[in-house]
């Protein structure tokens, strides 16, 4: 059995030739270009089978009517806490998703985070019962620490919320909070009875809405201000970041994560959806030339294990 | 004459004794929560007898004359380059600034890049004949120094545009792209004649308007994702900024730097204008109490001699 010193959770095969064979070339990037970006959820930790963010949402809805009964009479919220799939259905998804963000309207950013550290410091994934941190994908770590150590900055991409990732940011993947591209919520500028300045959430995104798909190229660029020549991603929603990094006029690296692997980790597939096909993402990924890393192929170890 | 180790550049006096006591705090402040941000222009370099950016700009407007005559038929260049201040007047500065801002209209980041690389590779300060590296405060450099080796992230917080002091700040204060925030443009997602994904830069500012007073705060949060215990600024479009670092719950830094020395650089006064009063800056810090460095009494040496 040989163990290999650079990225040892990468199976022999196409995939982590194609990788080594672009961190061979490394040298042909001028220093200040080796710029990568990833998706978080489905990417660089598992989004099954729910989004973590969902999970934190659902903790704070608990903790909202533990502290005020009231809060379950919400038309929103008594779909979510009874399961009522058709109720859900009929509200739908975006209007369920911004009652849970209004959860939140009123805090300052510093509540908040502590709000999302509460919830990570106790939560276990619903099947694995394991801490967040060990939902991580141990082959990810490994091809941002071989990164990093040939000069790259490395930055999350997500369609989450920015302040929610960037909690863990830096303990799970190393990366400050401005490092953390995601979806932004607008924030009014209020005042304390004493009169300082406070920065108090609302429930509502940004003007460009989420973080994702044709959204995620101009936020690197707003607000990492570089493009990518690296990119990582598992479904529709990072399909134009990939094609933004493929683009890079030099060697590239646009990484596709598939959820191949029922026994492992989750089986299933996005549909493409942003460009005007009803590909799936694995066709666009062929079509593009993209490198897929197949989770039963690829990953000897799919988690984490600290 | 004693040269100080620690902030050579700034004279004994009650300013320097607020920043000394300032640094002496900085255990009181966990590591992470460690955030200085500066604004630039007026700031950390000079911002007379204009914004280097509007020398840019009419540098840019020169060369794209050049390329084609008929650009100065448009109302608001003809006026700029007749120096007709009347018509610039009745013209409106925003609708002028909006015409310089459209000369980028349809490039890429890169070329943008490309264009103020150009600019400063030859540009000299209308005044004094340096470079632009010259004109770095001095003492605003060895601040940001010491802030830096207490473990402090440093940023870069302008009503310029973002990518302007991002083509500079990583040589002029080592603060790499995603650490300057500044006014944001439009990006349109576009695809060149062989398919593949560009940034197209439009003559549009993103929703929120620049990068200034009430707005700084929230862009702070938004982009960099943590609150400053340290703001730098020299004007009513730093308020704000400054309240926001003062609000924070231990040691904090609200300096305003003052230009009051009309030998060495310029004499001049901000209106506050961003609260309900019209008073200056200079009382708006007096009132809340900021540490105000006067460039005459307080810095020995002003400009970066390199």
């Amino acid at each position: 059995l040989v163990t290999h010193a650079v990225l040892p959770s990468w199976q022999n095969g196409a995939t982590r030739t194609a990788i080594i064979d672009f961190l061979d070339r490394v040298d042909e990037i001028p220093p200040d270009e080796r710029v990568a970006v990833f998706d978080n959820d489905g990417t660089m930790w598992c989004e099954k089978p729910n989004y973590p963010q969902l999970e934190f949402m659902l903790d704070e809805l608990r903790h909202a009517v533990d502290a005020d009964p009231s809060v379950a009479e919400r038309a929103e919220f008594q779909a979510i806490l009874a399961g009522d799939r058709d109720t859900i259905g009929q509200l739908g998804l975006e209007r369920i998703a911004l009652a849970l963000v209004d959860l939140h309207a009123g805090l300052t950013p510093e509540q908040f985070n502590d709000r999302v550290a509460r919830f990570f410091a106790d939560a276990r994934h619903p099947d694995r019962g394991v801490p967040y941190r060990q939902q991580r994908y141990q082959p990810m770590l490994e091809l941002i620490d071989e990164l990093r150590s040939r000069g790259f900055d490395v930055y999350i991409v997500s369609a989450g919320g920015a302040e929610f990732v960037r909690v863990i940011g830096g303990e799970f993947y190393d990366v400050k909070p401005e490092g953390v591209v995601g979806s932004q919520i607008d924030y009014e500028v209020g005042r304390t009875d004493d009169g300082a300045l406070q920065l108090i959430r609302t429930g509502r995104l940004v003007a460009g809405g989420p973080n994702e798909g044709a959204g995620k190229p101009p936020n690197i660029q707003r607000l990492l201000g570089r493009r990518p020549v690296v990119a990582g991603g598992n479904s529709a929603g990072d399909a134009e970041m990939l094609e933004f990094a493929q683009a890079y006029d030099g060697p590239s690296l646009a990484l596709l994560v598939d959820h191949d692997d029922a026994e492992r980790e989750y089986e299933y597939a996005s549909r493409a959806g942003t460009f005007d096909t009803d590909e799936t993402i694995l066709e666009t990924a062929a079509r593009l030339g993209w490198v897929v890393a197949s989770i039963r192929n690829d990953w000897s170890t799919v988690f984490a294990d600290s």
